[in-house]
């Protein structure tokens, strides 16, 4: 196949993981007789200095000529005090908007090889594995008024029936895929917007009787996260509980530094990153962990292309290694050498 | 002294908690000489089938007339498909609201003797000593509009600087009383109306000096309340996020069933509460633990009558007979044989 991917760095660490998953992904067209094409773009606080805007009109056009997007990651404290308008941040959340990437999934899996860096009690994370389904493009995000003067400020959560009703099905027909459960999480006793949320969720598990439903208080799924995150499969939720909650569950298993995301609407274009952040202390140093831009690379060639076997063949190669104990610094013990970024890169390279 | 305190069992547990807080306090009041008068009022589901509102007006006239309110619990799921307005937790929100409880105040700290039960590692936990400054009147829970229709629905989030500047100040005066340290959390790159929260904490913090600021994002925060517990003093925030997170950080120690809040404005009045649930399921059958409950009794002495000494002298007992190794079902161990609440309740008198 003939693919043409966008691939927008960012900042701090972002140019070397996403240069590295690049790599991975040459050898993958070579291996599987596919071409892919690499169209490069700035985004973030990098584009705010070269362009003034987090999101120049030049992305998005790249983007739109695009099957899809490899997003490194942005932000850093030179941009820190910048206006709302030129904040790294806003060139994400302008992405999202514009292309629609409604649908925002996030695995979170146990790693064998990790579990010893889990903040949790090993025998209570080791099977976890369980996918948030984050909604990306409403709530309080995006909704209006969204304004201050000197003395108040005021940010709006709106949600329409479409809006909930496309994340959820998408959240079903996930779960369909995996261990058929979703659990919807809300804060239906204090909210309107959540009431109506668990409606939709009602009506939409009707045309899926083999999923088991459970609603949860956005309040008690950030305790049960901690004490029994097993019992999750699929979590669909919400713009800001997904933020947090996401956030939340990606350092249970102790792998932050492996876990991929996707942002993607239902035509199958979809733009792929990193959970992690853009790590300015450490950029350029050869010390990026790229496990996660790659693992991203491999939701990429899945999801948006259809491409089961290769995307497999990335995710096998990234846990051979980390079998064989080969890691970056941020994994290394005290007693391993850790292998610099471009090492670790050409180890995986060659597994693929 | 003579005050008078009223008394909201509320449901499920909640009364037989209380009962055992009401005898605590009783026992204090004859070995300092006060006179506590207990008077009782009903809250929440029960309140709904007697009165047909989770808050009466004759609740509210008591409250009124007393110098402070002990509440158990509301909830349970004969009330769950209730409308709004006749939830047990609205008169929760109600009562809040009525009395101007701006501010909810949840101290989380390791108890040796329970470490064994927090889900994270114990050397994460062992010397987490953290404070939750939840903002209570405000936010998404109360701004307007929030109404729906068939096809969408809208919550607002809006505050006041006001409303912002009283609970951060309660912020920095508590953080004086300890560790002088105040983390500021909000989602400065997304809301208006984090922007305006932290524009106030950099107003109130050149007032404490001594006291050293730190702002969160909201997302990051859940994160290191697993990852690095122990950095935490005092921990700021609006209403929203500060029911996920004060639920998230209850659950880090292994004492849930311990914990108790206090909902206060400035002139003393309170509201204390366990903030464990109503637990329907084991209701009645004398296996609640009701430390939590005898907990809140002594921040209700602590912070709205100035007894300071009757304060620890029911911290002091609770932590005794948890040393000597008796505790309530909840807690039990394999080779442990429980106390009945009525049991717990009689050492813990005897140990005041
Ligand atoms: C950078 C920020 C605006 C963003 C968000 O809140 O959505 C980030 O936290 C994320 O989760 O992708
Ligand atoms: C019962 C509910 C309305 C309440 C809240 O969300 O404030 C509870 O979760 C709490 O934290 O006291």
């Amino acid at each position: 196949m003939e693919k043409r991917i966008a691939v927008l760095p960012g900042d701090g660490i972002g140019p070397e993981v996403t240069s590295a998953a690049v790599k991975v992904l040459e050898v993958i067209a070579r291996r599987f007789h596919h071409s892919f094409e690499f169209v490069h773009g700035s985004i973030g606080g990098n584009a705010v200095d070269t362009h003034g805007t987090p999101l120049p009109d030049e992305t998005i056009a790249l983007c739109e000529k695009s099957d899809a997007v490899l997003l490194g990651a942005v932000g850093g404290p030179k941009w820190d005090q910048n206006p709302a308008e030129t904040r790294p941040e806003k060139g994400l959340l302008k992405i999202r908007k514009h292309f629609g990437l409604f649908a925002n999934i996030r695995p979170v899996k146990a790693v064998p090889a990790l579990l010893h860096r889990s903040p949790l009690k090993e025998e209570l994370v080791k099977n976890v594995d369980l996918v948030i389904v984050r909604e990306l493009t409403g709530g309080l995000y995006f909704g209006e008024p969204s304004k201050r003067d000197h003395d108040s400020a005021v940010d709006t959560l709106v949600y329409t029936r479409t809006e909930i009703e496309r994340i959820v099905r998408s959240a079903f027909d996930l779960a369909r895929m995996r261990r058929n459960k979703v659990t919807s999480v809300d804060k239906a006793n204090v909210l309107q917007s959540s009431r109506l949320w668990r409606e939709v969720v009602e009506e939409v598990r009707a045309g899926y009787p083999d999923v088991e439903v459970e609603h949860q208080l956005v309040d008690s799924a950030a305790m049960k996260l901690i004490t029994q995150p097993e019992a999750f499969d699929v979590i669909v939720t919400e713009n800001m509980f997904g933020d947090i909650l996401s956030d939340e569950a990606s350092v249970i298993t102790g792998s932050l530094g492996l876990l991929p995301s996707a942002s993607i609407r239902t035509d199958g274009f979809g733009l792929y990153e990193p959970v992690h952040g853009s790590a300015p202390d450490v950029a350029g140093k050869g010390l990026a962990n790229p496990a996660a831009a790659m693992l991203s690379a491999a939701m990429m060639l899945r999801q948006s292309f259809g491409m089961e076997e290769e995307a497999a063949a990335i995710e096998c190669a990234v846990q051979t290694v980390y079998e064989e104990g080969h890691c970056t610094a941020d994994l290394a013990g005290p007693d391993v050498r850790p292998m610099s970024t471009e090492e670790w890169t050409a180890r995986v390279a060659e597994e693929v």
